[in-house]
């Protein structure tokens, strides 16, 4: 066929070439399969034959091959040149940035995860797959999707009033929490509902307190903000409260501090709005993971303690559901209702409509909060597990805090000085398990604060109890050679 | 039951007082049901027993009521106080905001639409839900379900891997364009693409050059950044640029120009390229609907014309999927891939995850270039429907452009001065039309440069030919009804 191919008209030889660039530049590489002829005629606007001549051309000139019965491919044995790239030639640092991007350009790139399979990884935020309701939400999409006719319009930019009606009524029953459905923005997760704040309430220069240590992507969006981050020391009792400098907001994990796991008491809950309405100071209020408590009696959120209107909260399913789903809401004092409706419609118009009614739907026929407690008790498993492997393996070479509440608890690491934190991470990394480190999460220049011991931030939400076992034991093993080594160098 | 309840536990009393408090603010409304008593038990964290204690004594209080076999409810015949906001005493006007949310609070909230249904509406961005290719996304999200597996975690900021090679094999089989999956960003539509590049491009006081006319919330976008934007004339070749200014950036939408429908000239893409690398400005393109041309040949992007890595090419799945969706995609410039993945990062992770993967299966498997032609093909007959009716009922009372390509046309009303637009619609509207204007999508100050006569935009991607047809006719008479007046007043 190949040799006895039509005279070449001008569109087939352009789309000869254009496969060919595709090819040569590595887009197309041996063995990628081309589009359909019906497919790629229609995108060109030309017949079937004119696409299978430029087909047979370039089958004919080894750029292609087809096997029997299969789409047209990339040739295997095609010695290619490296991948070009179109703009070879332009700079590849960034020019003309605005303030906000040269912050953000001197942020480091988190790398995408790209560990090998682990044995255990104790990392913080992942769930297990399995623990996904995926038959509630598969129904619960199904009935959205039915529910749908007439026309496909852009939505409401506060989210779906089937939403905010069903979180009313859930806010209130898990949280105590009261408040007008106009009140409410539904967000793509808290990671949203923070930099809506950042940018309504946040003027480069201006202050942001920060628990101390506290959550690092709270600490970057308010830095990329051109905010001055004040970071204030946690105890036992949550965020001190007996010096907070002026500010324009603080950020606070009152239920289940991050990372530290304390509960903040009433007094300082007190301290704190007192101190939010004397300055006209917003607090932010991350009620990140309160629907996890195990020993201890539900905390109402300081959302409900607040009447003068100063306390942003700020609630996620990614710890309850998935972290991918990306659905957050924001409860926000009456007066700002109306701005962050503005600004989450010219940041992304709306949360994506089919996942706020499914979750609607989910909350609505009962599943969210059986789902909420089913997890709740795998999770206590998971967290007893870690407790006991903590005790067996470690003993004292390790103090656990913020057990009560969560997905994580901390470790410290006794006998380890903060120095070589990295080195046990890496270790255990070579050692096939995960586990975090707690430095990273105290503001850089509060060394007077800290503990100077080692301390590991470790989540157990995605980990069966096997896995839980055999990740302290491992652990166990590595701080043991490590200690040996240090205890060496020390006598040496 | 309710007479020989058991004595009243603390627990029972509060649980009875958080009720009473619930239906007295108006939050639980007559005829509201109450959670189950096993989950409001599960999250008070007390017995069953408590909980039916104190529905019983509500019962009998008169608040609560049963019926037969039914879920406990909100007494029906309650007479209740208005609802109580709880925090009625604060301020209204938001306080404390940032020059930005200062920005933002004197724009106008656009009202979430709350129309009548209407015989027509020419809403343009809406399209018709019975387009939505349903099975095909079911079973692409039901495939992106099953492949899941370990755990669920954060995502990469740029988006899935998946669905970024198979936009760069769309990309390139649709609009020509090349590009590395590195350079491409997935974004929650074109919104938060155009969001993305304010933030990391503008600073307040930078010069951003839009069309005149032009989309309407890329301009509220660049005002919200705090730039002065400059406006410049579109004629039939697309945007002018003899007279280009300096600026940090240019918006354009080359393809098919928003709102008045012409396509940018080859002699023009040049020069605007020209301008912005001599200045070193970035051009933004938003190719919001390329995928409909109807009698013209494909126009390759500007993106493809650019070697200088000034070019941010900007997609979306709105108009051919659904704008509920909230997916899009930037192609940005190598230099700016990483910061614009740490942006995306910070502003709200990742676009969930779920909706990508169903997107690259779609794509993958065909689906989506099928369904792409299929909605060519229906929009085609709806633009035919819509240019016929016009030509049979309004005839040369109208002038018709931007028909070549799109989802929308612009209608000049010949005999309606300016003035009368608002006039217009309020009439169509009352007849049971949606019809919509085109002076918001003007400069203020650019009455030199625009008709003086009146602009309609009408968008027919939701409608069926008989209600285009019987909007149309029915916009005729709301013109001549019009016409007549004005005649009449005109003679007085």
């Amino acid at each position: 066929m190949a040799s006895d191919a039509p005279a070449q008209t001008r569109v087939t030889r352009k789309i000869c070439a254009a496969i060919k660039d595709q090819i040569t530049s590595g887009l197309l590489g041996p063995g990628a399969r081309l589009p359909s002829t019906r497919s790629l005629a229609a995108e060109w606007g030309v017949s079937r034959t004119t696409v299978t001549a430029a087909y047979e051309q370039l089958i004919a000139e080894g750029y292609l091959e087809t096997r029997h019965g299969a789409r047209t491919q990339v040739a295997q044995g095609l010695g290619l040149a490296p991948a070009l790239d179109s703009q070879a030639g332009c700079s590849v640092t960034p020019d003309r940035l605005s303030a906000y991007g040269q912050r953000l350009a001197d942020f480091p790139l988190l790398p995408v995860s790209c560990r090998p399979r682990l044995m255990a990884d104790f990392r913080y935020g992942d769930l297990a797959a399995e623990d996904f309701p995926m038959l509630a939400w598969r129904k619960a999409v199904g009935t959205a999707l039915l529910r749908r006719h007439g026309r496909l319009r852009y939505g409401d930019p506060r989210g779906s009033s089937d939403l905010r009606a069903a979180l009313q009524g859930y806010l209130w029953r898990a949280r105590g929490l009261r408040c007008e459905p106009e009140r409410i923005i539904v967000v793509n997760g808290s990671q949203q509902g923070l930099d809506l704040c950042a940018r309504l309430l946040l003027d480069p220069g201006n202050q942001a307190v920060m628990e101390n240590p506290g959550y690092n992507l709270a600490h970057q969006i308010f830095l990329a903000a051109g905010a001055d981050v004040i970071p204030v020391t946690v105890d036992q009792e949550g965020m001190r409260t007996d010096c907070l400098p002026s500010a324009r907001l603080a950020y606070v994990t009152p239920s289940h501090q991050f990372p530290l796991g304390s509960v903040m008491s009433a007094a300082r809950r007190q301290d704190l709005l007192a101190w939010a309405q004397r300055i006209g100071a917003y607090v932010i209020e991350d009620d990140y993971d309160s629907e996890y408590r195990f020993d201890i009696a539900p905390i109402p959120p300081l959302q409900a303690l607040d009447h003068a209107g100063r306390v942003i909260y700020l609630g996620t399913v990614s710890k309850t559901l998935s972290p991918t789903l990306r659905l957050g809401y924001l409860v926000v004092p009456a007066s700002l209702s109306e701005v962050f409706a503005k600004a989450k419609r010219l940041a992304d118009r709306h949360t994506p409509s089919l996942e706020q009614e499914a979750m609607a739907e989910l909350i609505g026929n009962g599943a969210y909060e059986r789902h909420v407690r089913r997890m709740r008790r795998r999770n206590g498993e998971r967290r007893v597990a870690l407790l006991s492997a903590v005790s067996a393996f470690l003993g004292d070479i390790v103090t656990v805090v913020g057990a009560d509440a969560g997905l994580h608890i901390v470790l410290w690491l006794n006998h380890v000085p903060k120095g070589q934190e990295d080195a046990v991470i890496a270790r255990a990394l070579e050692a096939g398990i995960g586990v975090y480190p707690v430095s990273p999460l105290y503001a850089p220049a509060s060394a007077d604060t800290r503990p100077d011991r080692a301390g590991l931030v470790m989540g157990y939400a995605s980990l069966d109890v096997r896995a839980i076992n055999r990740g302290v034991q491992t652990l166990r093993e590595v701080l043991e050679a490590l200690n040996t080594e240090i205890g060496a160098s020390n006598r040496q």
